[in-house]
């Protein structure tokens, strides 16, 4: 396999791909990698795949691409989720307490009431959903876990790919099954592409409903950035339609709901609900930037897509978890039924594919922040954000 | 250990063993397989294990038989469950929406109030215990999950087994420990044996009690066949003394109990609870034939060991789920209090073993079909069966 | 990594050290083993690594310290707990119904309402904790499982240490990440050290809160013996200020707290909560013996660290697990409710390090337990034992 070269598709998008990962034909790969020398192109990148070892993560893997000035990390037993991206001095991670990238067998998600997802989460996208996503919740006696499934469901088919032609696009994609006998038969392509040069990668899902039936869905991308990016005075920036608070708690810094607080013990977590305007092709723009303004991250999507965008601020103490969360979703992660009443809860009919798509841009300078912002004023386009002072629902 | 040939017990059984599993000595072969011809046999067979990767399958392993005309294979890491068995153009089988293999270590049986069992379910034979069965419950505040244990414990120890003296059966067997302190102390031996020139496969279980104390038992062999098989116009029949719903949905359902209606989207599932006539040595006989009458599959078993006879029909939509189960049984698959308060707990005394044998033959001829109906009037005897219309209990 | 030598720490304990787990460098080493021969030593000692396969136990490892007279065996993926030893002829072990050393991977903590803990237990000594311990209970809808989590998380590095200098002492420790956000920042360097030559081991461990906040904590270290050192007639001495029943079933087994019964089908289990006296440092010693007074194992520890201490009489019948188990704690194992409410909840600054130590030594003469005898009876120092008859809480 390791030297499997194959050219699929048109010419224009011909590529050598590399299947890692096969349950069809019982094939994991524990380490491996590819450059672009071996394949013979002049754009230097590096791919490369490990097997953790040790701990909660004996068994784990990982996915790395390095186009040179950018690297990311994606943990193929963790759902295809983003473990950290690197660009230039610009790192986009945060510091969990949990430090290993822990195997879903060791995790239970019911632990907690609910809370075992709280084990495993470390990752700087790690998708909520796809079943159902948000707080926990109990509908017909049957306990929905904290942000569902998806994240800790191991891929069942893993795929490289390298397009041949310049500027030799990267794309690592990998198949998620979220099947229960009787409620779900949903699989989702959960794939991100890089393409050398850029300071940019794109998330691309394809959700299918495999189902005779048309069902229910809920996707929250959670993603993450700590220190240095965040830092007291760093702002948050989005083309907002209008701002509430998640709860009670959350009401005390809706004002300030733009700037983030240094770290600050005891501050726990303020989350808040905003609905984003869009420009004409439902495209919309998010963007955390630092104290400087100097540096940032921004995270394009369409609210076609993604009509719901969640702003996490856990400005808490540095040990247990600086970080804020900048999350698209079809929803607000309030319990399901909070969600079904006030209709945020998706619909997938049988055999349907829904995709979503998320931009990180890396911003590493003024200029690029200001790029940003500006075409975060295009999409806003004069228009107001209001703020409303009371939570939407209950936790 | 690949080599190893041990002759054991008279020589009326001598055998050819191979232990491919064994927890006491630290074994696990990944990959492994022989062949008549490796063991200078005429009778031609072939006998292998693999072992699964990728999703949640990783790390499963499989033992298929193949004596030519019959393939049966064996899931060690699934309580010996059997995945599936084709003989000839009859395929023993379903399309579950779980199309993996799934390791126990992904399994969490708790999960949605006790319906953790679902996420693996896709065998052709699920058994369902020791400890206990049926629907989820609770018990002294404590949550008994759908189905019980036995089907997600991995194998302690395997062996496969080849007579030397002809007609060569095999047999393929393993040990599965529901422990617990304070609660569970039971074993058992799990097998299947197939003769090389026969359509037939039998199940043989021993569950030994290891505990000082008599315990409750349950268990019901989940039997499960989808298309082509199934199909609208198919037909279930057995020496039957009493049918009943197993709720107020199936009641619509009992006057064509015998019936099967094709794909169905939205039918969900019927459970019928069939007290079986047997014939003076207990034995008793079910099948399930297509709808021309040309193919079946029929189940043998002695109402001495499992007087119980569950019918499930799950004419559901195809991708979800076609499928029907025929699942003798010490009971039916109430919660343990229904069963309980009805008398259907079964006993086993300390240091007791109990056997268990189910006998699958596979129909191929119009003939083959009308032989086991035969085998059935004998059994009927001319003796009513009851249509009872008031379920037993409450789900 | 086999042949690592590496000599750490001043002259006066420089070591051999070898890492055979190391979750930041991805190594988990399989099989290993190390001799004084190895290392030029004359001391004879053998350590070796074994990974075990089949059943729950497929992946499980054990480190085995040999040192002639005593046989240590430790579970570096059961949170380095201890299975067995062996000193001459004395067992320090008990036969659990569960007889694997179950991989945590199949273990659901939350199964039977809390009770998941219960598949593995058979060591002999288990750490309870340190997030909690004791029996279940539920704190703001979260259900705390039964002995906390730490016997069921793999350690994350494992280091064998051998030092240079007679008398070579040898030390195993493991590094236990007890991570969830939001909830636990807690590491722990779980040790046991033997020093050739001498019929004692120790326990060292070392609990590091991480957070920036102060934590509760508990640990229970639950020391278990069975056949033969446990015996009718066995007997049980500690310096105790106050013995008092667990609950009302304890309370027919007050009077005779410092005896066992044979094995005794029915008997269940009688808990007894015990405060220790010790001696102006805080030492204090437990002992069982057996009935001849000719074997024994005492542990001592320091009331300072581990304040209680808990007496479990498990005399039940010889399969279901004849045990007594011996537990220094810093608390009983009451639900935490409970537990708080008595002010028995120990609190962990940020970044504080709290250690504890036990001591065990096999006693393999009337001599030896003599010698014990005399240094309970030097704690004690002729104060009273007051018996309680009143439980102190409710399970």
């Amino acid at each position: 396999m390791n030297d499997a070269k194959t050219m699929t598709g048109d010419q224009m998008n011909a590529t050598h791909d590399f299947v890692l990962t096969d349950r069809a034909q019982g094939v994991e790969i524990a380490n491996w990698q590819v450059s672009n020398e071996t394949l013979g192109i002049e754009t230097p990148f590096k791919i490369s795949k490990t097997t953790l070892h040790g701990g909660r993560q004996e068994g784990s893997t990982l996915i790395t691409i390095d186009t040179g000035n950018l690297q990311l990390v994606v943990i193929p037993t963790r759902g295809m989720g983003l473990y950290k991206a690197q660009c230039e001095d610009v790192a986009l991670s945060w510091k969990s307490p949990v430090d290993e990238v822990v195997n879903p067998a060791f995790i239970n998600l019911a632990e907690r009431g609910g809370l075992g997802w709280l084990d495993g989460f470390n990752e700087m996208l790690a998708r909520c959903g796809f079943e159902w996503s948000g707080h926990p919740s109990t509908e017909n006696g049957r306990l929905l876990t904290l942000h569902g499934r998806v994240q800790n469901i191991p891929a069942s088919r893993v795929v490289v790919s390298i397009e041949s032609a310049a500027p030799h696009r990267i794309t690592v994609k990998g198949l998620i099954k979220e099947k229960t006998f009787k409620f779900s038969n949903l699989e989702t392509w959960a794939g991100v592409s890089v393409t050398p040069g850029e300071r940019a990668f794109r998330v691309h899902d394809e959700l299918h409903n495999l189902s005779d039936y048309e069902r229910d869905y809920q996707i929250i991308y959670h993603a993450n950035f700590g220190s240095p990016l965040l830092e007291g005075g760093a702002r948050f920036q989005a083309a907002a339609h209008e701002v509430s608070p998640f709860n009670d708690y959350a009401k005390a810094g809706l004002a300030s709901w733009q700037t983030y607080l240094p770290v600050t013990p005891g501050f726990d977590e303020m989350v808040f609900n905003i609905k984003p305007y869009a420009d004409a092709e439902g495209k919309t723009l998010a963007m955390l930037s630092n104290q400087a303004g100097s540096r940032g991250v921004s995270l394009g999507f369409n609210v076609q897509q993604l009509p719901a965008l969640t702003l996490w601020k856990n400005t808490d103490s540095a040990a247990d978890g600086y970080v804020t969360g900048i999350e698209p979703g079809t929803c607000y992660p309030y319990p399901r039924q909070v969600e079904r009443d006030q209709g945020r809860i998706a619909k997938i009919g049988s055999g349907e594919i829904k995709t979503f798509d998320v931009e990180f841009r890396i911003l590493g300078s003024a200029g690029d922040v200001k790029q940003a912002e500006a075409e975060i004023a295009r999409i806003q386009a004069g228009r107001q954000t209001e703020l409303v002072e009371t939570p939407m629902g209950r936790e």
